[in-house]
C-alpha cells in the first residue's frame, strides 16, 4: 500500500515494472530525467552510483533496472525526498536505493570524496531569476532555476563524488553546451559522449545529453540524433523503447 | 576551352551549372567543402567574403550561386590555386571571384582587418602526423594535415579578417568540437550555430559545421541532424538537394 499526499498520483515508469509517486503542484519528473537515465553508461553487476538533484527519484528508480549495483539520490527538496523514498519503498527496492536528504554540495564530505562509479544529474536548467519572475510555486522554482544548485556546484560535486576513471553524466539544454564542457574540463572532467535531442525532424536541439570520464583522455563522440516525435506528434520509436522498456 | 593538365578532370558542380577542375592526385573537393558552402550564412545581394584554405576553390564558386557579393580564396599550394583560377575563368567568374596565392597568416596584412563579413575556412583535419607517417603526396598532406595551417592559424586569422557581427564558419571533425570552441572563444568569435553530419542513421557523426559571430552574444543552437546516405548507400534528399541545387 502506499499514502498518497494531496493531489500526488502513482504514476507508471517502464510500463508496468515500476510505480513513482508524482504530483503536478509539486514535482513531476520530466522526460529529460529518463533520457538521462538510459544514456549514462551503467557497470551491470556492481558499483556506487550517485544520481545528484534528483528530485523525487525517477533516475535511481529508473536505474534499478540496468544495475545490480548500489544506488544513492540527492535531493534538497524535503517533500521530493519524502515522495522519492515511498516510491521506494511502493517498489520493494529500499536494499538497493537509498535516498539522502541534503544539500549536494554537503555530499563530498558526508560521503566521500572518490567513492562512485557513476554520477548522474539532472540539475535546474535556468539561471536564477528576479525574485518577481520566478515560478511563485516554490517547489517547482527550486527544481527548475539555480537558486540552490549552479551548474558549477553540479559539476563540482560531482568531479568531488567520481572515482578516478569514473563516468559523470549531466542533461542540459543545448544553449548551454559550452558553459557545460568548458565547467567539466574545469573540473576535470573531460567529455567523451554528446547526444543531442531533437523535438521533432526539422528543429533545432532541445536537449543536451553528455557524459565525462574523471581525467580521461580526449577523444568526443557524437551520438546518433534521437528524435522525440513523429509527424503525428506520437513518441517516435526510440522514445517508446526507452520509456516502456521495449528492446 | 579549358586547358587540363595531366589527370585533371572537369567535374560538374550544382548539376550543369558550374564546373570544377579537380585530379585524384592533387586535390578533389570534398562533401565537407560543399556543405559548409551550403551551411554558412551570406548575404545576399552585397558583401565580402573570403575563403581561407580554398584548395581547387569550391567554396568561392559554390557561393557564388548564392551571393552578388564579391569573394576571395585564399592557398598556398600553387599548383591547387592554379586549378581554382582555371575553373573560375572557364565560367566567367573573374569578375566576382578572386583568388590569392599565399599563406593565410599574411592575409590581414595583404588585405586588411576587419573588413569582411563572412570568412568560411575547411582547413586541414589532421594534426601533423612524423615525417614518415604522412601522406607521401605533399599536394594531399598539406591539404589534410596542419602542416601549414594549423587549427589556431585558421581561427586567428579569422578573427583578424572579419568584422566585428560578421560570420566565420568552418567545417571540421566532431572529435575537435571541444577545441574548435575553446579557440573560437580564444578570438572572440562566440558559436551561435551548430549543424552535425552523421554517415548514415544510427551511426555517430563524422563532420561537424560550426559559425559564429565576432563579439556575439552567448546564444548556441544545434540545427537538425544532416544525414548523408540511406540505407541504400544512396545519397539522401537532403544531401541532393545540396550537391545538385534542389529545392
Amino acid at each position: 500500500m502506499v499514502n498518497l499526499k494531496e493531489d500526488e498520483r502513482l504514476d507508471c515508469l517502464l510500463a508496468e515494472n515500476l510505480r513513482i509517486i508524482q504530483s503536478p503542484s509539486v514535482f513531476a519528473f520530466s522526460l529529460d530525467a529518463v533520457l538521462l537515465a538510459k544514456f549514462v553508461y551503467v557497470p551491470i553487476q556492481k558499483g556506487n552510483l550517485i544520481d545528484l538533484c534528483s528530485g523525487n527519484g525517477v533516475i535511481p528508480l529508473f536505474l534499478s533496472t540496468r544495475t545490480k549495483g548500489t544506488l544513492t539520490g540527492v535531493e534538497i527538496q524535503e517533500r521530493l525526498h519524502d515522495m522519492a523514498q515511498r516510491s521506494i519503498s511502493y517498489n520493494g527496492l529500499e536494499e538497493q536505493i537509498t535516498m539522502v536528504h541534503g544539500d549536494i554540495k554537503e555530499m563530498p564530505k558526508m560521503l566521500g570524496y572518490g567513492k562512485y562509479d557513476v554520477v548522474t544529474c539532472n540539475p535546474p536548467y535556468f539561471p536564477t531569476p528576479m525574485k518577481r519572475e520566478r515560478n511563485e510555486n516554490e517547489h517547482l522554482a527550486i527544481a527548475r532555476h539555480e537558486i540552490l544548485c549552479t551548474l558549477d556546484d553540479a559539476v563540482r560535486v560531482s568531479s568531488q563524488l567520481v572515482k578516478q576513471g569514473g563516468k559523470v553524466a549531466f542533461v542540459h539544454r543545448p544553449g548551454r553546451l559550452i558553459d557545460i564542457i568548458e565547467t567539466m574540463r574545469k573540473y576535470r572532467i573531460e567529455p567523451k559522449r554528446i547526444q543531442f535531442v531533437y523535438p521533432k525532424a526539422g528543429k533545432d536541439a532541445n536537449t543536451l545529453l553528455i557524459e565525462g570520464i574523471k581525467d580521461g583522455k580526449p577523444d568526443l563522440k557524437i551520438l546518433e540524433p534521437l528524435v522525440v516525435y513523429n509527424e503525428n506528434d506520437e513518441y517516435t520509436e526510440a522514445v517508446k523503447e526507452i520509456l516502456y522498456g521495449r528492446g
